[in-house]
């Protein structure tokens, strides 16, 4: 931490130095053409937050200097982490597709759309049993009907499957139907679920909140490696900012931040961060050039029957065109499906 | 619903009117200089959404005209609510100041700034035992240890007891200590617990996200109005932004849009939308002037010490000095404390 | 500037350290744990930008430590700045409300506001002469009829004018007529214009961009004060973020924290803000409260029939009363109008 | 344009109508279950603004239909434009790189540039003579100087030229050495200098400002074409958000969303969206896959020693690399150089 001190006074500097020393830091102090700044050095992990310091008088502002992750980052494991559902890898040059409705909503929908989304080369299963819904009033999902046909839809066409879990009582009904535990958007950092998944020896989709920081999506990824669950996948689904045109703005550019700083897999899902059926293939496109290691696709036989998100999922055959036209490039990036 | 349509074909149009129509809409088509669009009459509520039919072909775009929420909004009740907390009133003219520390830390801390709270004229004691921390290695809280001199320091005090819960798990444990129930900024679409907290007898204080519009608050207030409960207060606790100089930007605005829109009361917490110490003050007095019915301050008696939001924490004293300062302006806006 | 280093290699670090020297500044090296720091002291006006070291390989961060305004600080100038528009002054405790419509549309409809808002007890009268318009079909303003309107009303009623001014073209024309020069927010970085009204020996009224952070504000107003025109008053006049209820997001914050920074004055604009006028009472009171030195304030004799921002007009009615509102507030903050 | 009303009293509905029709517009009321709402049908252009009808009482919205360009717009010109700046062309399958340094420093450091950009693979030279800078004590650029230098290097080595343009007095200079011009972000909405280029017969190459909407950029555009200049290109450069970790957030989705509006070619400028050398090349990838027209790099011979933007500007053996790895993409999607 960098401590930018708004006096210049020896004595308000020593009383700054000296509380840092007491939390268990040494302290450079650096005197400046205009400003003294004191260098606190030490790990900061199970340490008192120097950040407090801002209380102080006479401090300006305190400038942290280290990631604060651990786990998930890139110094603790250099290379890539390959994650497997079932007998799909993700990671490491093994690149994924999660294709699926948005709601299961009927036998003949999921069943429909997973044989359509299996020939066309998806690698997983996605539907959600449980809905998180902005209206009490809209359809809040088959709940554990939902969850056996994902799981006979996922066994007849073989295909793992991930789903939607959240709170923490539905963790051990979506484990055992499930291959991989989806934690959605508004539940990023809904820390008691993050730490219940980590618990968990399914691997966890984690999606960004629309309003989270990178920085944030690595600590809540960190909250479920820390507590034992190593298999994370990430996903960038679109953040919100004033532009109105799109759903969310597709953070294109976090692929090649979160590969700087983390070795976990990270997925682009271009259906929630558009909104629109149409910049699902250019998107998708997108995130193979910039080095994602995965897409989650929303698709539907009828869109527009489709009881949530109908306006920004494919049919079937535009999935499976899409799924062709993807191939050389994947293949271009140097990329294995 | 008002559907735009890309195409003036009559059979495109006829297409997306049967389609309105079977799903239980009367459909009006008007017929423009450039545009053709289709209105559809009808109550939305427990009906198939209209959005979907973006996903028509020639559907350019689908724009709703009713606001989604009900029971929250001023249709159905004119008048504001007034709830109560224990024995104070928030709401049609009463002003309610809850004051507190960020984290509930020790006996001496808690009953140290509980006693200056009240002394200063604070009509509500807050307090957190159960932390949402961004990272797992910081302090998580004292749990139910926290809840038990909550407890006892509002009692000793005189003072009613609001606090955060975080899971469902936790709801019976903070319904026996606290008097209100807490959603915090990260939570306000947990819709399993808002839907838990919408079956307790508690008033809930709910804290919009930081990247939540003004809308998807008051639709999580419908969530927990529709389950039962109609004793909620919402809180503008500040939106994430470009701006990087306070912690987030106070949406003050946001006081008499949703005066407009519900009957519920509103409160301004100035301390997590600055960030910093010195912005509470004049945050706290352009809330009172802006129409807001409460105010929410974190105090601490040494910020420097604080596990928590130290940077943020009004000292004992400055806290009573802003409570003297706040009076005038109280009774110039016609309020009663 | 602190320059985070990436590795903790002697030789890159010896790397670095000799470049910055190189760049004229003194350089201190800290080894922490995990990370190097180097710390570069020195005064870096007139210098090479050490921002652009983060192009040297093992250079993972640089984080500045100055502010970079200087004749804007309140370093230079630690006591409030008071300007004067004509007889008018504000700043340093005198409050000035600026009123009028958005753009000068008619004899009549100028004379009837402008004789209206000097009865209500405004200060200085705003009008728009050459109008800024998203679109090039719509009206773009009476032009120098316009500014003659100007001049003429506000000699008639006693009132210093403000008037905004796009191009550096219109300055010796501008200049002729209004007591004020205003740079829109779509202007707030043309550092052409802003250079040109720096050699103006009439005050400045700077807009905040909606996207410019508050330290862009004051470097904008740097260039205006180092060109040698002292006489800069900031306004805040809403930020666009993600919600859309409002037209922009009253960034009420900026009060305190420009007051922190700077000498000069600080104005809301509740009308650009909000985009609707009943948010403008509401809004004006807030910034009162908040500390703000003025407000500026869009009023019509017949909103419904403006031909630009009708929609957050005050009638003339509606003015006068919410100048009756703000008397006893204005007061209560011990400011004098 | 749909008007909803706030009442359904027959008088306050038909008090509006009165006005539409007054201002020219044909008025059809729908009478819903909840809402009254007006439709009004008419060309807008050349009208009164119907927004403007939000000031009459009972009115709770007013909600646009059409998109506000025209030229611009796909309407009026269905395929692609091709645009011409010298012997190169871009859009309809013309992919164009611009790349150069940010600003024009010195003849060796323009020439090296310049010549290795060429062998490379670069289309058209880019260079600053006139560099809008936040800070009045930055670098300002080579002015005259560096238009003479970016002349010379683009006939030695058989490159076309843009240079930005910031004020209107700069336009018959800058014509007599460059065969394109650049609008800046900052200025996006200067209007005069829009008119003022609509007026030439260069080629203009237009940024997007940093929180300009996807309308808005193209409403800049309109400024410019319905002036008589058609030789419009369009830059993505990056959007304000509140994420830190880039510069700017590149809204990769403009592409599609922008090729679904206009005939106009689209630039993607992964430089100052990223703000980092190293994310450009993944962003420029994902550039080509998601359908631009072509690319603008900053590229820089000793990028640690730049005056400005050394941070985001590639080496040139880098950029060599770079310009290698997209040929292979750039024929994938279709598009030839």
């Amino acid at each position: 931490m960098i401590i930018v001190m708004a006096s210049r006074n020896k004595e308000d500097v020593d009383h700054v130095v000296s509380k840092v020393e007491e939390l268990g830091y040494k302290a450079h102090v650096i005197v400046g053409v205009e400003r003294t700044v004191i260098a606190a050095v030490g790990d900061e992990r199970g340490k008192h937050r120097l950040q407090t310091l801002e209380a102080m008088p006479h401090v300006e502002r305190v400038v942290p200097i280290l990631k604060p992750f651990k786990l998930a980052g890139r110094e603790v494991r250099h290379e890539d982490s390959v994650i497997e559902i079932g007998p799909v890898k993700i990671g490491g040059g093994h690149f994924c597709v999660f294709a699926g409705p948005c709601a299961v909503e009927s036998r003949e929908q999921l069943f429909d759309t997973a044989k359509a989304v299996k020939e066309a080369g998806a690698h997983v299963l996605r539907g959600g049993a449980f809905k998180p819904r902005t209206s009490p009033y809209s359809f809040q999902g088959l709940e554990e009907k939902g969850l056996v046909l994902l799981e006979e839809a996922g066994k007849t066409f073989g295909l793992p499957v991930v789903t939607e879990i959240m709170t923490i009582e539905q963790l051990p009904l979506v484990e055992r139907y499930a291959d991989a535990l989806q934690i959605g958007a508004r539940n990023m950092q809904n820390y008691g679920l993050l730490k219940a998944v980590g618990k968990s020896r399914k691997p966890v989709f984690l999606k960004r909140g629309i309003a989270a920081t990178i920085n944030e999506l690595l600590m809540s990824a960190e909250y479920i490696v820390s507590e034992g669950n190593p298999n994370v996948i990430l996903c960038e689904r679109g953040i919100r900012t004033f532009e109105t045109e799109t759903r969310n703005t597709l953070d294109i550019q976090a692929v090649p931040v979160l590969k700087r700083y983390t070795h976990l897999p990270v997925v682009i899902d271009p259906s929630h961060a558009s909104g629109h059926w149409d910049l699902v293939p250019p998107m998708a496109k997108a995130a193979v050039a910039a080095g994602a290691d995965g897409l989650m696709i929303e698709v539907h036989p009828h869109p527009e029957d489709a009881v949530s998100d109908g306006e920004q999922s494919l049919r079937l055959e535009r999935f499976a065109e899409l799924m062709r036209e993807l191939e050389a490039l994947i293949k271009l990036v140097g990329k294995t499906t």
